[in-house]
This record gives structure tokens, C-alpha cells and sequence, in this order.
């Protein structure tokens, strides 16, 4: 197994599950990123390495991965701040993995951190799995050249791929204020620690979220699909839990009671628009995968926080 | 204007169409190909170049156009046998090709020439412009790839883009064997000669076709078509006469009266799956915005030949 972007929030997680998980014994799990990942152990090889120069990406390939997740990637507001930098991780590096993998014969499974970014605004009055994808957001439209990409390489048999589409994910520690999603992880954080917060949304608007753990297990999940379960369609939204700023307000502040912490809402009408807008969701083809979100929004916030912050 | 891919087969023919159209009458006409485009006269600049290096961009760019046509890449089968060329001409130099034009500031309209290949089989019954791409071909996966990336730097202001997915265009003299649409314009070559053809199709099989005059006309209209009059959706199906094969080879035959060339069809399930399995098309986007195609089948034909074949 490989996985790329593993000292990341999501990947850090992924790496945990999959190295935890008694269905992946016996295989070497190769980690790979910019900064040294944390995790250790048997058959736990952490690099140090950037994909997007050549032997970055060999180092990561050293191993012959036949399971590559690949989360590494240059997110949201910073692809915006960096054109440069996003075109060569998200889209050149990205290619160039698919690339070799191919010429490596294996034909892995590859698991694709793709996002709902794909989708700009305004939003169909309901997204389904054939909502046709308009990205205004360099982010959303580099993740969609790569899901047609993977589709097409799979469809040629060159790999095996799958592209998870990730609603927001909670909580991220001490998450980057170049995200423009940063309030959505932040609001934990300072309810938590007992912070005032001000919120760039309105407590009646309504975001599409899942637990790091739910994304973890959906990672999981994509890996170990039988490739008869899957169509030519390989790119697809993950089931999220559709709450209300106010409703997740709540339940972050009943799950730290003592917390006293003031939220103030300042809507900003783009952030709005981009992260708080989200109609309602259909994803029939990942329900009848088997993919699932966190049920309800008191399992999603029980489920947000790292271990060590709760 | 900056035309590149002008020595091609529908470059050359647009780059003719442009320079002798008076709606662009003191426009400075630039041409560009690997091979030196043949069209000269005032105003025009036939330039030998290779976009995919940094000095064949620059000196596309020289004269600072604010109406672009590219139609420069690796094709259909060029593309397949090809996988590197394909990649660095239809991805990275495109996309460069975009990126330099954002920098330069002058928001150019650029129509870009996508393809009906952007569609993989099988297709759905009726093809619309909401279809989903589904693309099995590298040559339609990497037009899609940068459909997204056109609409997307549209969205942002950075330029003003247009993707037409073209259908067949015929009649391509000399038509390359590695296209493998190539049937479709040596029927007309062979005909025209007497000299016997074998059509890998059947008779009663669809396709979707436009002149290359025709083809021309929607390139010109393309560049012309007001900013206001288009949304947010950049890439859509050009319109095209949807022919029987036994239809089209009557009416090159009713063309060359003279001919006694014998008609053979050896069906290849490949070809007949990719190229003559077209369903009813509808293109309500194009058709608003003025786009047409041939009219019947005859206009297509006396259209489609050069005009010293004819």
C-alpha cells in the first residue's frame, strides 16, 4: 500500500486505519510526504519526498504499491494563493503518478482524494451522482481533469481507480487560514478550549460534512472494492450528513459542556456561496457500494476530533 | 487573431475563412503548425513552431492576439499510438497555451477545438448537451481534461473561452490511416477517383458529420459570438448532420456520377462502436446561439471537398 499526502490531517488518519486494519497484515505500507509522517511500525515505511519532482515520485513507487492512496495535493485557498504550485502537484504530479503506475503493469487500485469542489457554484436545487460538475475554484477543476483522467485509465485497464468526491471533513487541528473552509474545523477547536468564535456563515445555512474517521473508512472501503462492483463510472460523491451551522453548533457545545464559548455569526456571501450553500445530496451509486457517512450529527462530532483532543 | 494547428486539415481552411472574411478586415492574422501553414497575403503571419516549446509559444504569442483559435494537437489514433505526444501537446502545452494567455491580461476569446470524443461508448440514446463524458480514448480524455480547464479560467475572467466538440469533419484529403476515421473522407477521395473502397462500417449505420466548411463557419461564428450571450457552460456540441453510411455514399456517388467505384463494407465492431453508433443528437446550446450544420446530406457533400477536388 502507498499512500501519498500521509502526514496530512485525512491522510495521517488513513495511514492509522489502514496500518490498524487486520485486513491489510502482512503488507508494507509506504507513507510518503513533504514532512516526515509520524506513524511507525512493522511494515510501516514513513518517507520524506516530494511527488512532484522525479525521484519523489520513484522513491514512492520503489516498493511496487498494488493499493496507492493518493491524498497529496496542494488544497483549496492555496491552489487559489499559488496557481503555480497547485498546477504542478494537483495536476502534473498527479498525472505523472497515474503514468507510472500504468507503465509499472500492476494495474493498482487507486484511491483519488477528489472533492466536492468539482461542483461551483450555484449548486443544482438537488446534487446527484450525474450533476453535471462546473468548477469556478482552480481546486475543484484540477481534482476534475484528474477524476477524467483516472476514469479513462481505468476504462482502458491501465489502473484500477477510484475517486472519492470529500465533503468537508472535521475537525482539522489548528487548520490552515488559507483554507476558506478553516471556520468549519475551527468551531470544534474553540468550543472545545472554551474561545469565542466568529462564523463567516449564518446559523440556517447548510454544509455537507463527514468525520475524519467516516472519511478514513470510506478510504478503507475503496480499497478493498472488488473490481466487479465498480462500472465504467469512477468518480463519485461520498454520502455526507447535510447539517446546519446552528445544528453542529449545538452539538459541538453539547459535547463540551463546561465550554462557555460566544459563536458569532458574520456571513460572508462568498464563503457562503462556496461551503454553505449545499443542497440536499443523492449519492446513489457510493450508498450502494457501501460507502456511508456518520448518521447523525452527534456521531459526526463525537467522531471529528483527533483521539488525544477529546 | 493566432491560429494554431494552421496547416492542418481544418486549421487551414479556418485560417482561409478568417483571412478572407472583412468582419476581421485589419485584424493581423497569425498562423501556426510544426509544418509552415501554406496561406499568406497582408496582414497574415505564417510562422513555423512547436507550441509544446517554450520558444513556439512565445513566438505564437508574439503579437499579443485577443482572439485565439486553437486547434492545434496530436488526433484520435495519433493520440493512442502516441501516449507521450498526446500528452504533451494536448494537456501540457494547451494548458500552458491557456496559462500564458491569463498572464498576458488581455482576456482573449479562445475557441477551442474539442471533439465528440469527449463521449465514450456506448453513448446514451439521445446525446444532449447535458450528457455526462464518459471518455475510453486518451484523445477524448485529454480534450475533456482541458474543456474543464478552458471553462474553468473563463469562470475566474482570466480568459474568454469556447470549446466546440467537433463531429466528423469531412473531407480530410490524403486522410491519415492512423486516424482511424479515416474511412469517412477516403469514401469521398475514392469515389471521386473510381477507385473501389472498403468501408470497416455498415450501410445502415450513423454517424455525425459536418463539412469542413461548415466546421469553418462555426469557428468564425465562435470568435464573434457576443461575451453576454454565453453562460457559464463553455464546452457543447457543435451540431451535425446525423448520416446513414448508405445515405452519405448515395450522395457522393450522386456527386461523381461518372465514378464505377465499387462500394465493400467489412464492419469492424471497434470502429462501427466508436465512430458509427450515433444516436440522435441534440444541441439546444449551439442551436441557440446560432450554430449549424450542413442542412441535408448533399449540402454536406458539395461542402466537404476541397475546393480543387471539386
Amino acid at each position: 500500500v502507498l499512500i501519498t499526502g500521509a502526514a496530512g490531517f485525512v491522510g495521517a488518519r488513513v495511514a492509522e486505519s489502514v496500518v490498524n486494519d487486520p485486513r491489510f497484515d502482512g503488507a508494507t505500507v509506504t507513507l510518503i510526504d513533504t514532512v516526515t509522517p509520524r506513524l511507525s511500525g512493522d511494515g510501516v515505511r514513513p518517507l520524506t519526498g516530494d511527488l512532484s519532482l522525479p525521484n519523489g515520485l520513484e522513491l514512492a513507487l520503489e516498493a511496487n504499491p498494488n493499493i496507492v492512496i493518493h491524498l497529496a495535493g496542494v488544497l483549496g485557498g492555496a491552489a487559489e494563493a499559488d496557481y503555480g504550485s497547485a498546477r504542478r502537484v494537483n495536476l502534473d504530479a498527479t498525472l505523472n503518478l497515474f503514468e507510472r503506475l500504468r507503465e509499472l503493469g500492476r494495474r493498482p487500485r487507486v484511491v483519488f482524494a477528489s472533492s466536492v469542489a468539482v461542483f461551483g457554484p450555484p449548486l443544482p436545487e438537488v446534487v446527484r451522482d450525474d450533476s453535471p460538475p462546473h468548477p469556478t475554484m482552480t481546486y475543484g477543476a484540477q481534482k476534475l481533469q484528474m477524476e477524467v483522467a483516472l476514469e479513462q485509465f481505468s476504462a482502458r485497464g491501465w489502473l484500477d481507480g477510484i475517486a472519492l468526491r470529500l465533503p468537508g471533513i472535521v475537525a482539522r487541528p489548528g487548520a490552515d487560514r488559507r483554507l476558506r473552509t478553516a471556520f468549519l474545523s475551527t468551531l470544534f477547536y474553540a468550543i472545545a478550549a472554551g474561545e469565542d468564535v466568529t462564523l463567516p456563515v449564518s446559523p440556517k445555512d447548510h454544509t455537507w460534512l463527514l468525520s475524519v474517521e467516516a472519511a478514513a473508512d470510506a478510504f478503507i472501503h475503496a480499497c478493498l472494492l472488488p473490481r466487479e462492483s465498480l462500472g465504467r463510472r469512477r468518480a463519485f460523491m461520498l454520502p455526507a450528513l447535510r447539517v446546519s451551522i446552528e445544528e453542529l453548533v449545538a452539538a459541538v457545545q453539547q459535547q463540551f459542556p463546561g465550554s462557555g464559548a460566544q459563536v458569532v455569526y458574520a456571513p460572508d456571501a462568498d464563503i457562503v456561496a462556496q461551503f454553505a450553500s449545499h443542497p440536499p445530496l443523492s449519492t446513489e451509486l457510493a450508498d450502494r457500494l457501501g460507502f456511508a457517512h456518520d448518521g447523525d450529527v452527534d456521531r459526526l462530532v463525537a467522531r471529528a476530533m483527533p483521539r488525544e483532543g477529546r
